[in-house]
């Protein structure tokens, strides 16, 4: 099987995702977020656009998340901290979510009929990787980037799952020997690395109160496995499968 | 002063270029193959958007060049292989030149208004590097690619002219910082790293009659710096500068 690297959903146009496997990385902190949230017991997350959209929801008993900028948006619940989302009063509950990067990939990505979707982060790591390899599907790893440019910390996880999944799957384009090469020449310091990016950096910037990247660097620390079934996020039943940790 | 790093032609709508060096980068091989003509003797190369364009300026005394896919097009007196412009028949000659990458890139970045446009190869890396510290402007880097994917042997080269200024140039943004740390990575061994590249495979599936991947890695055999002048790509005169050889 192949695997796939998009640096940045703007190149998502240049690619095929009909019957692939897609895997969303927005690492600092959608898709880490996500995680945390189905960990703690949310019962589904629907992606949304734009904060308008999303805060129409409120009419219909979701909690409202939406972050732009790297700061939560004033009039919402919810920012995008993944500390946020270990609050247990999130359990059974719906969020309708939207983010600069992260939801816009997943949109983006869902249009393009992909066999299906799953989210990916450091901490489901291994769980994630086990879900592609049962799969037996074509992988296309999509890094949601900053604004359509290209990432690092995105990047550095697209390559931690292809070395996972080396045995499994074929790299025939540049961008995943790449992300591969990333991943090995850091893997031993991923965090020196991550907070030399520019998005790191922007937390730097903002004073944010709570260490997002030292949790978002976590490796194998919950077992869920969010994935779209229909428009919205759940975390599914994960089957016997190999094991990657 | 700034340095960015743009992976590939379809990105440049996220960028300015405006006031900034850009470097366009092909490095198998179109602005390798520039660099060759130019130390050959040639007065001006045309860079031209597609074979049909290029065709009509047989009329006007050019030796005209096209490559697609990496072969040389029907009909036309040349292609891209730098061997093929080593023939001293070429000295004083006008070349209208279409390739598959890097005459795009090319085209693309001179309509977004670059205070000025240079051509970059390992063949003449330190009198690039030189004519870039010497402009006292901010750079960019743009990769040709391959078909508006990222390629694994453009971004090295950027990582490579990075090093070569990190004195002078600042890496705000995370595209640099990853190619460089590619670079950093494989200095010692470039080729094994190209070889491995799906251009490199294009050319064995092929079976090219020269090594041409040997050839693009050779570092500062050359003085040449090719340059936009206008419509044209020319040879200026170069002036003293700092030495990074």
């Amino acid at each position: 099987m192949n695997a796939e690297v998009i640096h940045t959903p703007a190149l998502l146009p240049l690619y095929t995702l009909k019957d692939k496997v897609v895997v969303v990385i927005d690492i600092l902190r959608a898709t880490t977020t996500m995680c945390v949230a189905f960990e703690t017991g949310v019962n589904k997350i629907l992606p949304v656009a734009s904060p308008e959209e999303c805060l129409m929801f409120k009419d219909f008993d979701f909690i409202i998340a939406a972050e732009r900028n790297a700061v939560k948006v004033e009039g919402f619940d919810m920012g995008n901290s993944p500390f946020e989302y270990e609050n247990p009063f999130l359990a059974g509950k719906s969020i309708a979510f939207t983010t600069t990067n992260g939801t816009k990939a997943i949109k983006k990505s869902k249009a393009m009929n992909p066999h299906s979707i799953l989210i990916g982060s450091f901490l489901n790591i291994s769980a994630l990787c086990e879900r592609i390899v049962k799969s037996e599907k074509d992988l296309v790893l999509l890094c949601s980037g900053w604004k359509d440019k290209y990432n690092l910390e995105d990047t550095l996880f697209a390559g931690a799952v292809l070395d996972k999944l080396k045995e499994y799957y074929q790299m025939p384009d540049d961008a995943a020997l790449s992300a591969w090469c990333l991943f090995k020449q850091h893997e031993q310091d991923l965090e020196s690395l991550v907070r030399a990016s520019s998005h790191a950096h922007r937390f730097t910037l903002l004073h944010l109160q709570t260490d997002d990247v030292k949790f978002c660097l976590q490796q194998d620390i919950m077992k869920v496995v969010p994935e779209m079934q229909g428009e919205y996020l759940v975390n599914l039943t994960p089957q016997q499968a190999k094991s990657f940790s």
